[in-house]
C-alpha cells in the first residue's frame, strides 16, 4: 500500500502517519517529490483496515498495490484449475456445455431435453427447481419436487446435472441431488450461501453479479476457496448497463481478463448475456473465439410455454445447429466441443 | 398489456395471437395502423407470463400498460404509510434520524455513540452484528455478541434500534433484538430473506440494490408486503454508475419519484450514498430538501480506528452540528427533525 | 404511437385527449381496459413533438410503436448495404481489416506499418492526423502535415486511407486527402459535423458514443444517411459502465442486434474496446464470430513511443500472427479474412 | 507518478525502467517491498506521456499521484471564483437562478417568460437558438433569427442572456449576442468548440457530459482556461445510469465534490437531471441544500405546444412558487435568492 500525503501536508503530519505505520508493525518508506510527499508501506498489507491511515490528518489518498484476492489469483495457482466430471473435462482444452431449460417443468419435457441435448453431445444439463424471481407473483420453481425430476432424469440418460441454490440452508438438500452447485447472479454477494456452498465439497459455479465488477467476483470466489473447495467455476452472464436494447451487456472483455487473473475456469451464459434466443448462437459463438471453456445455454421444446425466460431459449433443433457452429468455432481456437 | 405485431405481420398471424389471447381469457382489442397493427388485451393481465404470446410469429414487442408491483403502490393506497416507533412517527411531518456505528464494535463505545445521539434529539440507533464484506479477510461483525451488546444500549438509553439481518435463518434470533430489521443493498433480491423478514411481523427497512431500479425495488418490497407486513420502509443509499469520485452515486431524483409511486415512507442514507465523511453533510441536507422521510447516518466517536466504513462515518460533534444543520432546512421545507 | 391514461382518468379527459388526436390529423382508437384506457394514434406519427400529448390531463405516458429511424432501418432496406473500397467490399462476405497507429506520427514510422500491414492482405489504413484528447496537455496530432504523409504513404503503397476529422469545417479538407472519414465516439452526437460528413458524399465510418444506446446510433447514422449519402458503416468500439478492469465494455451483443435492426455494415474497434493490447485478440476473434464486416486495430511499430494509445496498439508481428488466428475463426463462420 | 512492478520482476526490469526514468529528466525513487517493488518518480510527470513506461517488460501498473488537471482546481486558485454579471455574481453568497424555455420559439412567447421570471426577481434568461437533436426530423431551432429575438428580449427586459453555441465557426456570432455562452452536454468534449469558446473571451456555462466523470469535466474545463477566459462556470445536469424512471440521474454527490475539487462556480440543472417538471421542484431545493451556487430551470408559459422538452418545463406560476421555496432553502444554508 502507499500512502499519498497532501499538497501542503506537514513535516508533523508526515511524522505522524510514519510513527502509525511502524506502529501497526510495517516499515514505512518515504519519498518526498516536488509536489507531494508518498509513503510506502512494507509489510503484509491484506491484515490492516486501510481507513486507519486513509483518515489521518494530511492524508490524501490510498493506493492499493496488492490485490485484495490471492486464493483465486493465478500469482498464487499459475496452471489452469480443471474440474473432471462425468466425462468431460471442464477448464481443459475441450469447451464444455451445459444445456437445459431455465426452469424445471416437469419430467416429460425435461426428459425431452435431456435426451436432444445428450444426442447432441452435452454432458450436463441445467434446469431450476428453486427460481429468484423479481416478482412475488411469478412462477418460483417445483422445489425439492423439480430436485427429483433431475435425479430421475440423470438416472435415466447419464446426465450430470447443475442446479441454482438460492439459500444457505438448502445447500445440503440440492448437494444432495446436484452434480454441480450454481449460484446464481442476485447472490454472488450473499456471503452466507457462498460459505455454505464451499462448505458443501461440490463443484460450483459462481455467476458474476450483473451489477458486479470483475475483482468482486474473484473476491466471492475467494469465500468458497477459503473453505478448501477448489471445483469452483466463474460464469460472465452479462452486466447491468444503460443499453436497453439487449437484457444484458454481456462482457466478452471479461473472458481475456479472468484468464489472464485467476486459475479458475470461464463459463458464459449467452442467454441471460443477450435475453433473446435470436442473439444467442452469434454471442455463444463469440464466447467460443474469446476463450471461453464453457457455455450455459437455455434449451427448452416449447420456449413459447415455458413458465420462464421462454424468449431467451432455444428450441432443440436450432441447439443442435449452434453446437456444429461451435464446434467448427472450436476448432479454429485449437479447442474442440464434446 | 398490448402487442404490436411487426410490420408485414399477415393476416393469419394476427388471428392465430387474437386466438391466443382468447384461450388465456383475455378480450382482444385489434388498432389497425398504417404501418402496424396493435392488439389490447383487457383483463387482468399480471396472472400470465407474457413470453406466451412474445414469441408467437409475427410479434414484435409485448408493452406493459400496468405497473407490475400493486400493494406498494399509491394507486393501491393512496395516503402515506405512517410507522409510530419508540416517539418518532417514521413517514409523518418529522424527518426520522437513524444514527450510529456501521459496525458494533463493542459495548462503550457503543454507548458513547448511543448517548451522543441521543442528546442530539435521535430516537433510532443503528448498528450492525452481521457486516456483509466483499473480502473474507475483513471483520464480519461481532454476531450475536453484537445484538446483546445493542440490547444492552437500548435498555440504558431508551433508544429504538435498527440492524442489518444478511441470511434467513437469522431472522428470528435478530428480530428478538432489533425493532427494525435492515436488509441490505447486496440483498435487495435475496427473496428467501423477503420472505422470512415479511414474516417476521417487525418493521423492516430495505436498501435498494446498487444496481436496482426503482421499480425492482418496490417488487422487492411486494415481497415483504405480501406477508402483510406493512410497516416497510424503503431506502436509498447510492447506485452504482461510472463514476469513480465518489463510492456511490446518491440517486436523488428517487426521492420525489418514489414519493409518486408508493405510499411507503422514503429513507436516505448518505454516508453509503457518498462513501466520505465530508460530503455527507451536504447530501444530507439534499435529502431532506427533497422530501426524504429520514436519514440514515453512521456515526462513530474514533472514525480512524472503525472495524468498518471509518471514511463515511461523522465524529458525534460533527453530527450534532449537522442535526443543527438539518433542522433548519427540514423547517424550509415545512417539516421538522425531532 | 399509442397514449396510455392514468387509473381513473376521466371521461372528459378521454374525451379531451381524443379530440386532440383528430385536431392534429390521425384517427384515434380507444380501448377500454378493466384498470385503464389506452388510445391508439393511426397516422404517421414521425411528424408529431410527443409531449403535446404527454402533458395533458389524465395521460400517464405515451408508448412509441415505429422505430424513430427510417433510412438506417432493415425494413426500409432489407438488403445489406455494401461499400466496395480499394479492392475490398466493405459489408460483403470478407471481413474487412483497418489496421494503423492511433495517430500519425511522421512519414517513416507510418511507411512502416503500411508496408507490414499491406504484407499481411490489409486494403486500409488508418491514422489519426487530428486527435481529440481529454487534456490540452496531450499531443493533439500533426494535423495538415498529418494528413500530407497519409497522402504520400497511400500513393506509394496503394492503401486506402481512413484518418478522423473533428470539426464541421475541417470536413473539405480531410475529404480531399482521406478514402473514408471516421467520426470518433466523442463526436457521435456532434451534429453539424454529421451534416458536413453527409455532404461530403465520402464514406463514412461512424463510432458510437461511449455512452450511447444502438438507437441513438442508427439515429445519428439517419443524420448522414439524410443527405443521401449511404456509404456509411457503423463502429462498436465499446461503451463505459461501471467495470474499470479494462478501458470500456465492448458490446458484442451489438453486433447481432445491429445486424438484426439495420442494413450497414458493422465494424468493431478491439483496440478501443479493451484498452489493452493483451485482450485485442480474444475480442477481435469474438468480433468476427459474432457476424462483425470489419475490424479497426491499432498497430504501432513501437508502442512503447507511441505519441497516444501505446497500450492498446499491437505490434506488426503480432498482429500478423492475429490475422492468422481471424482467418481461421472467419471461415469457421462462412466468411473469410483477405 | 508510481511504477508498479509486477510480482516476480526481474532486477535487470527494475534497472531498465530505472534507467528510463532517468533518461526522461526524473529522479527514480526505488521502494522494495516484501512482494512488488515500486518506483517512484520525482519531477513534473504532467509533460510525459505515461505509456512509454506502462509497456515496458515487468511493469505492472502506474498510479497516477497528481490531478491531471491544474487551472481549475483549487489547489492552484482556493478562493472561490466569483463572476459579476449584470447585476448578480455568480458564486458568491447569492444562488443565480436562470430560467426560461428550451429552444427560442418566437418574440412574444419569449416576452411572456422574460417578463415573468423578470418579476421573480431573475437576472438571467435561457433560450436555445441553436438546438442540439438526436432525431434529424426534430425541431433545431431558429438559429440566427433565435439570435435576434434573444437580443430584442434583452433589451426590452434588462434581463441578461444564456444561449447555447454547438459549432465552433458559430462561436462569434452567437457571443455577439449572449451574456454567457452555453456549452451542452453532448459536446463536453467537443474540443474544436472549446477553444472557440476560450479564446471569445465571453464567460461560459459548460455543461457535464451525460457520461463524463468530474474529473472529465474539470479536464474540459481546463480546455477553455487555457486561453486566460476565467469566466466559466460548470454545470451538473444529470448523468446516463441504468435507471430508467427519470430521463438522467441528477448527480447530488458532484456538487460537494466539485466545490471541493475547483474553485468555479457549479450550476445545476434540476429540468435535464429529472427530464419530469413534476420531479423539478424537489430536486431544485436538493441542490440549493447541496451548495450549487446557481440553477438552470426551464420554464415555458404553454408547454404542451413546446417545440422541445416540454415535460420538464414548469410553468410561470408554477416557477414562481418554487423560487419562494428555493429562498427558504437558500436561507436555511446561509445564502440567498435575489
Amino acid at each position: 500500500m502507499i500512502i499519498v500525503m497532501k499538497m501542503g501536508a506537514t513535516d508533523k503530519e508526515i511524522g505522524l502517519v510514519v510513527s502509525r505505520v511502524e506502529h501497526l508493525g510495517f516499515k514505512a518508506h518515504l519519498s518526498k517529490g516536488e509536489e507531494v510527499t508518498i509513503i510506502g508501506l512494507i509489510g503484509d498489507k491484506r491484515k490492516i483496515e486501510p481507513h486507519v491511515l486513509e483518515m489521518m490528518d494530511g492524508v490524501d489518498k490510498l493506493v492499493h498495490i496488492l490485490k485484495p484476492f490471492k486464493l483465486a489469483s493465478r500469482d498464487f495457482k499459475p496452471e489452469n484449475t480443471v474440474i473432471p466430471l462425468n466425462g468431460t473435462r471442464i477448464g481443459g482444452r475441450e469447451v464444455t456445455i451445459m444445456a437445459g431449460p431455465c426452469a424445471v417443468e416437469g419430467l416429460q419435457p425435461m426428459l425431452d431435453v435431456a435426451w436432444a441435448i445428450k444426442e447432441a453431445g452435452v454432458h450436463i444439463l441445467r434446469g431450476g427447481a428453486y427460481k429468484p424471481r423479481s416478482s412475488p407473483y411469478s412462477f418460483q420453481g417445483l422445489g425439492e419436487e423439480g430436485l427429483e425430476i433431475l435425479a430421475q432424469v440423470r438416472e435415466q440418460t447419464g446426465l450430470a446435472v447443475i442446479t441454482e441454490v438460492v439459500a444457505p440452508e438448502q445447500v445440503p438438500l440440492v448437494a444432495r441431488y446436484a452434480d454441480i452447485l450454481q449460484i446464481g447472479t442476485r447472490n454472488m454477494q450473499n456471503y452466507a450461501l457462498l460459505h455454505a456452498a464451499g462448505e458443501s465439497g461440490k463443484p460450483v459455479l459462481l455467476k458474476r453479479g450483473m451489477m458486479s465488477t470483475v475483482e468482486e467476483l474473484l473476491m466471492s470466489a475467494e469465500y468458497i476457496l477459503s473453505h478448501e473447495n477448489y471445483r469452483l467455476m466463474l460464469c460472465e452472464r452479462g452486466i447491468r448497463t444503460f443499453e436497453t436494447a439487449t437484457r444484458n451487456t454481456l462482457d466478452i472483455n471479461a473472458i481475456p481478463v479472468l484468464k489472464e487473473m485467476t486459475h479458475l475456469p470461464v463459463i458464459v451464459d449467452p442467454s441471460h448475456g443477450t435475453g433473446r434466443w435470436q442473439l444467442v448462437p452469434a454471442v455463444a459463438r463469440a464466447a467460443v473465439a474469446a476463450g471461453a471453456d464453457g457455455l450455459l445455454i437455455e434449451v427448452h421444446p416449447d420456449p413459447e410455454n415455458a413458465l420462464s425466460d421462454g424468449p431467451q431459449s432455444l428450441k432443440p433443433a436450432r441447439f443442435v445447429q449452434l453446437i456444429e457452429q461451435l464446434k467448427r468455432v472450436a476448432e479454429a481456437v485449437d479447442r474442440s466441443v464434446q
